[in-house]
């Protein structure tokens, strides 16, 4: 498998550095606890899918210095002996709590949390965000492109634009997550069973003398499924008069045709009404020509008459927003035997993190199982199922909200205990269906792509009061 | 190494359906030959830096079909068994040239050619394109930020929002190509010697009681290359005084400071202001907050006092662009023992591909060395080095220079020969040095970041000849 890779030494430098800091100092021996979340959803949407847990499990389960390692450290000539001697032994053993991969996520609330030895918990900063910022990218871009063909099947066409070759694998299967039906990938079907397909490239065309007879010899070949690229000359003059000479020669189970260029709205119409005139009602059209999924839902409303897509360069690097901010922020620090509270300060009160040692539950209604809001809590706290239990914005505590008839479910699961994996990866396949279970629970106005309404993430009284109390010390040290 | 695991399997799902189609048709045994090019400048720029042909040549000389593989593509029940038989077989037997890395590019030249088999060139289009683009995405991004620092060193600290493992560890290879100093990347360094380094993030700080402690615990145990991080409270207020304190009492080797966030400008100013005052003027300025060429460009306009500077996600994932767009195609194919001409025909002039098994030469003024412009000719052309040699747009024919006074040099290099590798890749030092060189051989009017002159690529009169006569066969056989 691709992953078996070690990555232990896919760390910032700088991860490495406060290691031996740490190790060399009174701090050594503390416990810390870490909070991935991000800031503002991708593209201004409503909502991200969270993404990457599998990989981030192999990476964590598979954390090992090897020699090479330790002499490749040892030659910076910056780290102590006896640090080296600790990573040559270095055993994971924090707690971690992750959201399910496919899970609806907003920002603020800590979709994972790392607590363990403090060098531990900050070691594995950088894989965590790298692996969890790239997948829930691409899941989120993928099910926004997947929601706007409103049911119609989305391939995901990019590996040849993704950035290196875990970006195509692994971005093949956020993809598959986010909702894609398959994938061009070849290598993410063999080794994370996301369905790959593929037919021609307009060369296949041009090594035959002929349209008609490159046609011809691919319907003849591939009987069951032949999908036909018809714009390598011209799709009304040419492509589409010889798929049809050939469709109605040779009558292959399966036909579709492919259009990887021109006007989509008008060549699928044209295209739609000739193959129906020429009685080929079950051949399904496929389009694949720099798409998102502003221009599906744009085509859609125009009527182009498309059966699925494929989509490229757009997705794979979720080309309008290829950056996904996760961030690790340490949210407590172990002080004399207890987890002391911590936080970042900033100007921007947006910017300002939420300390403690914390869970995230989401609550829903009970009549129709619409997802109501989050609510960050204090680790052990519970929600109270009373009806009239209040939210309200942690921003703007005026805005207050009653809420009733609703259960409380805990967002988030373990995934280590004491450095020991406790938790099992569903299937891709369960995932998949969690994921479209899971933005089933959103209400439309979060769906929406332009100025969705934004999702309460709200905080419990216990972690404001620790919020807020912190914030007033800093702002008296500040004087 | 991270690339030595086998990457035949990552490809386009139809390379394989196609691979399957020529061997079971009259073309299976032809000749092809393939151009990689790209039709449009990232950002809008002058030119961009090839990257990956390392990788490339190690995936070609890889490329091998398991037992697993075959048992997979086995499974899908589309292929016939003699092809499978084929595949297990297989050995990469095509000629390759590559445009060397560090090597300015531009739109239209044919960067890559593979020839060979016609089954064999087809299959590697996918990790050709992923690889080149990749690398020559984030080198030529890379280039635009150097060039903005104006000799200021610019570190790679992109890692956590790198699109996985490849992306993080190629892009700070790339970055490196493209005039980085190094990276924060820790396995980049071990693996491909690109200089790795890093100090704290602001969770050092947090973890002590106090910034001070913070401080003077690093400067402790890092006496030869004290950075620390300023701004994790009030960089004016707090992180600097203490910051100032600590150096004054344990006089560290090398000291700086870091500044993540704020007004880069006002801060720097601020700060080295204070810091001369303190009589710290070997104290330097590191800044790192969403960076990109623009920016330091304009703070360094506004005086921002800055010595060094850390771009993360803008150049890892080269945001503003994060797609480059090379393309594989068709340019001759063998008939009756011979390479017959291939062309992509388009109604858009520009998307015309050049036909034929071609060559590049690039045109330099023998008085300063500078490039003139580039000739694409068919393979066996020479460029006659004649005073008054007339270069001329191909989209523009009547945009006519005449040469004088220069020399041509071949743009390319053979990297296989027959499948097996002839060239060996510099050192990534080397390629570093060769691609700023290299670029100091173009105009300053081609290396601005805003509507940059367009540099000359340019066909040879045989070339053009061939080309017309294909477009008027098409235009004929249209009618």
């Amino acid at each position: 498998m691709y992953d078996e890779y070690n990555l232990t030494m896919l760390t910032d430098f700088y991860e490495i550095t406060m290691a031996n800091g740490y190790f060399q100092s009174e701090v050594r021996d503390c416990e810390a606890c870490f909070d991935v979340f991000f800031r503002n959803v991708p593209d201004n949407g409503g909502f991200a899918i969270m993404a990457g847990v599998e990989q981030l499990i192999e990476y964590m389960s598979a954390l090992k210095f090897t020699d090479e390692d330790i002499e490749y450290l040892r030659s910076k000539d910056q780290f102590s002996e006896d640090f080296l001697q600790y990573l040559k032994d270095f055993e994971f053993k924090c707690d971690v709590w992750a959201v399910p991969e496919g899970t609806p996520i907003f920002p603020h609330e800590p979709i994972i949390t790392v607590k363990g030895p403090l060098i531990q918990a900050q070691f594995v900063e950088t894989m965590t965000l790298l692996t969890i910022n790239h997948q829930s990218l691409i899941a989120t871009k993928a099910n926004r492109i997947v929601r706007a063909a409103q049911g119609r099947p989305i391939m995901e066409f990019g590996t040849r634009r993704a950035h290196g070759a875990s970006s195509a694998i692994f971005g093949a299967r956020a993809s598959y997550i986010g909702g894609c039906a398959g994938t061009a990938c070849t290598i993410a079907d063999r080794d994370y069973s996301v369905a790959a397909l593929g037919t021609m490239a307009h060369s296949w065309i041009q090594t035959f003398d002929t349209e008609y007879d490159a046609f011809k010899a691919y319907a003849t070949i591939y009987p069951d499924n032949a999908v036909l690229l018809i714009d390598t000359y011209n799709v009304l003059k040419s492509g589409l008069p010889n798929a049809i000479k050939v469709f109605k020669e040779l009558k292959p189970a399966k036909m579709g045709v492919r259009i990887d260029s021109g006007d989509i709205a008008y060549l699928t119409k044209k295209t739609r009404k000739i193959l129906d005139e020429a009685g080929l009602q079950d051949c399904s059209i496929v389009i694949s020509n720099s798409l998102d999924e502003y221009l599906i839902r744009d085509v859609i409303l125009e009527g182009a008459q498309i059966d699925s897509f494929g989509v490229g360069e757009r997705l794979i690097t979720s080309k309008s927003e290829p950056v996904f901010g996760g961030v690790y922020k340490l949210s407590a620090i172990e002080r004399n035997g207890e987890l002391v509270p911590k936080m970042k300060i900033s100007e921007n009160v947006e910017k300002i993190t939420n300390p403690g040692f914390k869970n995230v539950f989401r609550l829903y209604g009970k009549d129709n199982g619409k997802a109501l809001g989050d609510v960050i809590t204090l680790q052990g706290e519970q929600i109270p199922e009373v009806d009239g239990y209040e939210i309200f914005d942690p921003n703007a505590v005026w805005k207050r909200k009653r809420l009733h008839d609703f259960y409380a479910k805990e967002l988030r699961v373990k995934i280590f205990d004491k450095g020991k994996c406790v938790y099992k990866s569903p299937s891709l396949q369960e995932i998949k269906q969690y994921c479209k279970d899971q933005v089933d629970t959103l209400w439309e106005e979060t769906l929406r792509f332009e100025n969705p309404q934004t999702y309460y993430v709200d905080l419990s009284k216990k972690l404001w009061d620790i919020k807020h109390e912190l914030i007033n010390k800093y702002s008296d040290d500040a004087e």
